[in-house]
C-alpha cells in the first residue's frame, strides 16, 4: 500500500505532508522517508462535525450491522498482511512475533465486541406497569442504553495495534454506536495509516457513513487540546503516561460540559512475596519475575516494577538470582529515542537516592536501547521517597525488603493506585495472603495469585483499570467486553408504545 | 427528641451552637429557636478520617448485614413519628401529606437497596481457566465489585428526606459498602439532625462502626470545599442548582486524584405536544400540564418547564386553558426566602425578553410565596435566548409555539440536556412521535410517553440523570437500584484460591 502521510477525514485523505513530521525507524534509529501532515484546525473541525453527522445513522444501526462492520475491520486488517507487521516492527522496534500476536489480539477484540452485539448488547431491565398500585399506579419503565456521541481516542506508544487505531478504545466505542476521531501516535504514523486504510475499506463494504471514523496525524499539542475540548466530543479514551494524561484531564476540566475521560496511566504493579513462598521457591520466582519484567523491554503497563519481599534465610538467594538474571540480559531497542532517554534519566535518579542500591544492570547497548536494571531498598527508604512509586517505563525493578509481615502490610498502605498486584504464596502462607489480598484489593484493578501481571486476558471478567493513577476513571475497564460501557449511558423509557422502543426493549 | 444543633462526628455530637446559624420556619417566614453549629475544620477532618477507619470493617461486612443495617435505619426513621413530619414541614413549607409520602419513599429506597444486597449485590462474571489453550493458557478470572471508599453527600433543598440525610445517595453509598460524610442542607438542619439520630440508633443496634456516618452542619462554603477536596473522599453526590454544582465540580477538578462527581443539576423537562394530540385533547392536556407544574410549587427537578406545541386550530384553546388554569392557582410557600427571591428575579428577567409574552400569573401571595406564571414565545425567540433554557425553580412554564413539525424537530436540536422529556401523542401521531423520540432520546435521561414528568418511580429500570446539565455524570442514575453502581468499581481476581475470593465469586 502507498502511505499518503495524510489525515483521513471522514473518508477523504487530506493535508499537506511537505512541512509535516517524519516517521522514525526505531530499530535503525533513523528517520524514515515518509512525511506526515500535522492536521489543521479546519481538518479536525471537519472530522468532528462529520462524526456528529454520522452519529445519527450509525447510532440507529441494528447492533448486528455494527457487529458485521467490526468483523469486516478485522478482516481488512488481516488482509494488510506482512506489510503491516513490517511497518509496525520498523516504527516501534517490537519484534515480528509480538506484532503478529498483537494483531491477533486486535482482531480478537473486534470480534469479541461483534459477538457481544450479536448476542444482544445489554441485558434489558423491564418493570411492567401496575395500574392498580395504590396510592399511585406504577408506570411501565424500561432501561436501555444509548451511545454517548463522538469519541476522541488517543493511540498508545507501546501497543501500535491493540491500543491504537483499531484497538480496544476504538473497537468498544464503535461497538457502542459512537463515531471515533482517532489521534494517531506520532511514533507510528504509518502503521496508523495502514489500519485506517483497512477501516476505510470496511466502511465501504459495510456501507457505513464515512464520518464514523477519522484519523488525525500530528505532533502538535494543540491538536489534542482541540479534540478534547470540542463541545461535540462526548468522551475521550487515552493510554499513556501520567504526565500527558493529566494534561488532557486538565484541558477536559476546562469544558463547560463535563465528559468522561478514560485515561489509563501509570502503574508499578507491586509483587508481594510471602515468607513460605520465598523459602520454597526463591530462585524460580526471581527468574520468573525477571522474565516478566523483560517482556517488551519492560514497556508494558503491567510490568512488575516493585517487589516486596519479607526478609528471611532465602532472601539472599532471591536477590542474587534476580541480580544474576538481570546481568545476563541483552539490551533491546525501545519504542522511541524519547522513551529511551526518559528511561536513562529515571535510572540515574534512582541511583541518586540514598538507601537505594543498584544490584545489577543488564548488558549495555547502543544509545536508543534499554539496559535492564534491578535495585533494592528497605521500607523506610521506599516510604520516604514517593519517586520510587513513579512508573519507570522500561525493564527496571525495585526490590523492597520488608523486615517482617507487618512491614509488608505497612507497605500496602503506602501504595498509590495500580493496574495489578500479584501475591506469591504457598498454602502455608494462606492466612497472610488473605490479609494482603484484602488490603491490596483497594489499591488495584486486578489482583493476581501466583501469576505474573504481564499478559492481559481479553474477556468478560477482565478489569484493566484501577485506582488513580492506574486510571482516571476507577469505575471502568479499557480491556474486555465491559469496556463498551464506557461509551454507553442509561436511558429510561416510560410508558412507551412498542413501536417507539429499541428492539431489545420491545414487549 | 431534643435538637442538639451539633454535628454528628462518628457517633459523637460535637460543636458549639452559640455562634452558629439559626433554623428557619418557611411557613411562618421567621427564625426558629434552634441554633446550629457550623462544623469546624477539625470536626470535618475527624469525620473523614473516622469514616476511612470504618471503611475497612464496613466494606468487609457481609452484604446481608449491610441490608439489615439499612432496614434498621428505615425503622428508626419511622419511629421518629410525627415529630419528623412536623419539623420537616416547618423547615421546608411542604405540606404534611407530601412529607409523609417522602418518608415512605425514603424508607422504601433503603429497603430497595437492602433487597438488592440480600439477593446478591451484583451478577458474578466468572471465566474459568483453560490450561490447554494455545498459544497461552487462559487464567481463571472473576469480576467482582468493591466499594470506592468514603463518600461525601450534599443534601438537597427540595427533598428534605428522600434526597437528604438518609436519602438515595446515602442509601446507595451505604449499600455499596461506603461510609458517608453528609453535609446537611442549611435550610432544614433540624430535620437532618432527627434523621441522623435515627441513623445513630441503627448504628448501635446493628453494631456498626460509628465512623460509617457523620452529619456536618454549616452555612460556610469552606465546609463543602474541604469535603470534596479531601484526599480520602473518593466520590461525591450532590443534588441542587447548576450554579452550586459547578462550583463543587471546579473544586473537585483541582484534586490531584480525579474522583467521580455525581451532580444532579438543572432540567426544564421539555414537553412535546404533537398535532393530532393537540386537536384531540387541547384542553385536558393543558390542565394536566398545569397540575404537574404546580406540584410542590414547581420545586421538583422534573417540573415541566418548557412546552413545545405545533400551531393549529386548537392551539388557542390549549393556551387559553393553560392561562385560565394558572390564573386560578393560589400562591404557595416556597422552600426558602432565597429560593422565593430567585424565582421572582427569574420571572422578571423573562418578562424583559422581547418576544416572550406573559400569558397569566397565579394569585399573588405574601413575600415568600410562589406566584405561578405562564409565558409563551415562538421558536425564533427561544432559539435566540439561551436564558429560556435555564431552569426556573418554581411553578413557571413557557409555551414555545412551533409553526410546524419541522420547527419542533429544529427545537430539539437546540435543547441542552434534561432529566426527562414527555411526548404527548395519539395513534395518528405515531410516525412523528417516533422522530421526536429518536432525536429527544439523546437529550434526556428518561423519555416519557403521554405521562407527566413529575413523579420518579424508584425501581431497577429507572434512570434519573441524563446529559449535562441534568447530570455531571451521564452514565449514572441517582434514583433506583442502579444508583448503587456509582459507589462501586470493578476488580478482577485472577487465579485466586477460593479462600481469598469474596463470597459471590467463590466456586
Amino acid at each position: 500500500m502507498t502511505i499518503t502521510g495524510k489525515n483521513l477525514i471522514a473518508g477523504q485523505w487530506s493535508g499537506e505532508t511537505e512541512n509535516g513530521f517524519t516517521a522514525f525507524n526505531a530499530v535503525e534509529n533513523t528517520a524514515m522517508k515518509d512525511k506526515f501532515a500535522d492536521a489543521s484546525e479546519q481538518e479536525i473541525e471537519n472530522a468532528i462535525t462529520a462524526a456528529q453527522r454520522a452519529f445519527t445513522s450509525y447510532s440507529q444501526l441494528p447492533a448486528t450491522k455494527r457487529a458485521t462492520f467490526l468483523r469486516t475491520i478485522g478482516e481488512q486488517i488481516v488482509q494488510l498482511g506482512d506489510e503491516l507487521v513490517e511497518m509496525a516492527c520498523a516504527e516501534t522496534g517490537l519484534p515480528a512475533m509480538r506484532i503478529q500476536g498483537e494483531r491477533g489480539r486486535t482482531v480478537g477484540q473486534l470480534n469479541l465486541f461483534a459477538d457481544l452485539l450479536d448476542s444482544g448488547e445489554y441485558q434489558a431491565v423491564i418493570d411492567l406497569a401496575d395500574t392498580k398500585r395504590a396510592p399511585l399506579p406504577k408506570p411501565d419503565t424500561r432501561l436501555g442504553y444509548l451511545p454517548l456521541g463522538v469519541v476522541g481516542v488517543f493511540a498508545a506508544s507501546n501497543f501500535p495495534l491493540a491500543f491504537s487505531t483499531a484497538g480496544g478504545d476504538t473497537a468498544s466505542a464503535l461497538a457502542a454506536g459512537c463515531p471515533v476521531v482517532m489521534k494517531a501516535h506520532a511514533a507510528h504514523p504509518a502503521t496508523a495509516e495502514l489500519i485506517a486504510q483497512a477501516i476505510l475499506k470496511a466502511i465501504a463494504i459495510a456501507e457505513i457513513d464515512p464520518g464514523v471514523f477519522s484519523l488525525i496525524q500530528g505532533k502538535n499539542y494543540a491538536i489534542s487540546s482541540q479534540i478534547v475540548t470540542h463541545p461535540l466530543v462526548k468522551a475521550v479514551g487515552f493510554t499513556g503516561s501520567e504526565r500527558v494524561g493529566m494534561i488532557l484531564q486538565q484541558q477536559i476540566n476546562q469544558r463547560a460540559e463535563p465528559i468522561p475521560f478514560y485515561g489509563e496511566l501509570g502503574s508499578v504493579n507491586p509483587q508481594f512475596i510471602l515468607a513460605n513462598k520465598l523459602a520454597a521457591d526463591a530462585s524460580e520466582l526471581a527468574s520468573a519475575l525477571v522474565a516478566s519484567l523483560m517482556m517488551g523491554q519492560g514497556q508494558f503497563c503491567t510490568s512488575p516494577g516493585v517487589w516486596f519481599v519479607i526478609d528471611g534465610a532465602e532472601y539472599p538467594l532471591f536477590a542474587e538470582t534476580a541480580t544474576a538474571e538481570i546481568a545476563k540480559t541483552s539490551a533491546g531497542v525501545m519504542l522511541t529515542p524519547g522513551i529511551a532517554n526518559s528511561y536513562k534519566q529515571a535510572i540515574a535518579q534512582w541511583q541518586d537516592i540514598a538507601g537505594v542500591d543498584l544490584l545489577a544492570q543488564g548488558q549495555a547497548g547502543v544509545e536508543h536501547f534499554c539496559q535492564a536494571a534491578i535495585f533494592s531498598t528497605d521500607l523506610a527508604t521506599f516510604s520516604a521517597n514517593p519517586l520510587l512509586q513513579e512508573e519507570v517505563f522500561g525493564s527496571s525493578a525495585l526490590i523492597v525488603k520488608c523486615a517482617d509481615f507487618n512491614d509488608m502490610l505497612q507497605a500496602i498502605t503506602l501504595l498509590k493506585g495500580n493496574l495489578t498486584a500479584s501475591i506469591h504464596a504457598i498454602d502455608s502462607d494462606l492466612a497472610n495472603a488473605k490479609q494482603v489480598a484484602l488490603a491490596t484489593a483497594h489499591k488495584v484493578g486486578r489482583l493476581i495469585y501466583n501469576q505474573m501481571p504481564t499478559g492481559v486476558e481479553v474477556c468478560a471478567s477482565m478489569n484493566h483499570g484501577g485506582p488513580f493513577p492506574a486510571s482516571t476513571n476507577i469505575r471502568t475497564t479499557s480491556v474486555g467486553s465491559e469496556a463498551i460501557k464506557r461509551f454507553q449511558r442509561p436511558i429510561c423509557y416510560q410508558n412507551m408504545p412498542n413501536e417507539l422502543l429499541p428492539e431489545l426493549l420491545k414487549s
